[in-house]
């Protein structure tokens, strides 16, 4: 073969990294045919005493791997802080590229890494760190890049999206659908980062860094998880014609930026609203683009290995390297975000109260609202059964997240209320859904 | 200001040339700081007696406007095969990479232009001729360049889709639908491109051609249009659970890959059921990806302005022409496609026959079709009024193309049968839907 081979290390074979070893042996022909390249993996280096998830050569030598001439390209799938970014910094100060989808260490360390591998002619690509198998990194980077981008609305992790489905679809409690996905293998015996809305926040900080070019820090990102969501507001809200979303949303308000992670009660007509199970989907608001949506499998094997492949082809052809040194696009180029802070944000929201069975409750309760200037949308009350308090579902026009946090203070001083209130925010459904 | 600065000709400024002027204007400064580039309108040419839409200094004469030295990069707006053939011609002769809207031209010359692009070491770009500013060509050239892609799935005429929207949700007749999307500029005076099919089997060229690397004959493509669909159809789609939609549709068979474009059954689950109005969405089937859907809007000014400054800035960049240099994706560089003859091709049917209202018509269609080893899967017939004849919906499991067709022959044959009987394909929902 006259093709140019490219040496590829592996930091880590679990489960992303045998997929990775799968696409280049079972696919070499589609890719040396496409690209005339020969991506050869010198090196699978996994911890002591681990072995990878597929039968191929290995070894526990991390700097031979990273150090040996015949590696060119490093792939990082190791995970976490430490020693992932050990690991990457002595690639890169090797001049190698490196391939990762870490987006903790990206979210952590980005702006440092990439100026690291800026300063030795080297690049990072990190399409498998958000939303797996979508190349919504590329996208954001080349296909949209004429747009100024207003808004960035996304389903971003699978974990919750199939609790969340499961949830909905099937009315389990919360308890169940994660014991489910932890069967399934959509989530870690220690689901924290995902439930936690953790990991989606990450994700977040770097697709609205691309977006709006700034560096995001990740504890700017309001962050709330799905652990505390209750079956009975997944119902109310389906009678209300909404389906409950995990979000990751960024939204540009003129020099600023909003950033938040939270269930979300998302239309039905909305297509996000039909993204189920570990699917993932981003919708992208662009000035000239209009509505856009990336939807596909947001983790999983063959689909973030596929998102690491192309990220290897890409460096080896060479454009993924010159966008990385013409664009001015990442983390260590940019000017840190200006964050709209979360209290001045406005949105509907979704309000269930428990309120006694009694006269007065809701007067007091509306007043509450009314003298805090928000203005309510629809009232859900079902005829009471033999319980002591009844659920009262409010949602409310646009209103200040200041107001509405304040409010529901009060409320939950009430000796009629229950505390504590649940509130949730419903997402509109954008102009653009209309037919036309 | 230090940026280099690129000298652009626009060829044609109507409504999409006036859209990238308007981007290039006041987007100067955020393409500016994303790429450092500075991207110059050189030349603005529209025909002799015209003028462009938007207010910008222009002239008649495209060859001094393509030969002018600070000319770097034509942008081909004109449509149609000549003079946008000759013109982008000689801006290739000139080592000018032409960035082209230009789905005609492309699916019948494409071969041709690329190879005199390689030869003068320039590129084309073509962002913009599928499926308006949906970055759906990026993707399949970089981020999915890692997959087997086994189906692709798309509505990629906005113009048809606009039309089937109205008919389905607002039981528009396909006439008054048409003059709709011709008076809200959707559709053009002459709509013959869009209805019958033929736009979008011209974009299904190109994309197929790239999916499946291959160079794909727009004569091979199976291509059916929407002007002789009927409300009554639409409405029976609906009550078995179905939208209909005019999809373009490539998909692997081993070595062979089927071609065809006609108005389908989509099953409302389906997320290309809920891609309503002017929108496009195309469904890509990876191998390592599984589903993924990119949806956006498919035409208009701005969406494509979107994708003709984006290559215009890649191309700037460097690396849409070291793609061009180094993908071997391009009709120029792939073998002819191998297609499947249409008549072996399998699917689901919808067949509505008008029967005479009498005994025995229905064993008579039914022995028809079980000589032909055509199993049925559903049957609908209402009550007859007062008319002769009435519509019977015969839905059927997969067949063979060429076995419905002999016995849609036989059965238009019968006494009892008021000709033709209709015949549309059913796409069922694909496994990857499930909320897995």
């Amino acid at each position: 073969m006259s093709e140019p081979s490219i040496g590829i290390c592996l930091l880590g074979c679990g489960v992303v990294g045998s997929g990775v070893v799968r696409i280049l042996q079972q696919q070499a022909d589609l890719i040396r045919r496409r690209t005339a390249l020969d991506l050869k993996i010198q090196h699978v280096v996994v911890r002591q005493n681990d072995r990878p998830g597929i039968d191929v050569p290995y070894h526990h030598d991390a700097e031979r791997a990273i150090d040996d001439p015949h590696t060119q390209i490093v792939v990082e799938l190791i995970g976490g802080l430490e020693p992932a970014g050990t690991f990457i910094q002595r690639a890169l100060k090797l001049g190698k590229s490196v391939v990762t989808a870490n987006k903790s260490l990206l979210a952590a360390r980005g702006a440092e890494l990439f100026s690291l591998a800026r300063k030795h002619n080297a690049c990072i690509a990190f399409e498998a760190s958000c939303a797996g198998g979508i190349p919504i990194i590329n996208a954001l980077l080349h296909g949209l890049v004429a747009n100024r981008i207003d808004a960035l609305v996304g389903i971003v992790n699978g974990t919750c999206n199939f609790i969340l489905t499961r949830m909905t679809r099937n009315g389990w409690s919360y308890t169940n659908a994660l014991a489910e996905a932890q069967k399934a293998g959509f989530a870690e015996a220690n689901p924290t980062m995902d439930v936690s809305g953790r990991d989606a926040a990450q994700k977040l900080s770097i697709l609205a860094g691309l977006a709006f070019n700034v560096a995001v820090n990740e504890a700017d990102i309001h962050t709330e998880g799905i652990e505390n969501l209750q079956e009975t507001d997944i119902q109310f809200a389906r009678e209300l014609g909404y389906v409950i979303k995990l979000l990751a949303i960024a939204r540009r308000h003129g020099e600023k930026i909003s950033l938040c992670v939270h269930p979300t009660l998302v239309h039905e007509d909305d297509l996000l609203a039909d993204v189920s199970g570990s699917f993932n989907a981003i919708s992208v608001y662009g000035h000239a683009l209009g509505h856009a949506l990336f939807y596909g499998r947001g983790a999983g094997q063959m689909p973030t290995a596929s998102a690491v492949v192309a990220d290897l082809i890409n460096i080896a052809l060479g454009t993924t390297p010159l966008a990385f040194k013409q664009l001015h696009m990442l983390a260590d180029q940019v000017p840190p975000a200006s964050v709209l802070p979360h209290q001045e944000l406005t949105s509907r929201y979704y309000l269930r109260l428990m309120a006694r069975d009694e006269p007065g409750v809701l007067a007091q309760v509306t007043k509450i609202l009314g003298d805090k200037r928000i203005s309510l949308s629809a009232i859900l009350q079902h005829e009471a059964n033999d319980g002591q308090h009844v659920p009262v579902v409010i949602t409310t026009h646009q209103a200040r997240e200041g107001s509405v946090q304040a409010a529901l203070k009060d409320i939950d001083a009430l000796s009629s209320i229950q505390p504590p209130t649940v509130c949730l925010r419903i997402i509109d459904q954008p102009k653009e859904f209309s037919t036309q």
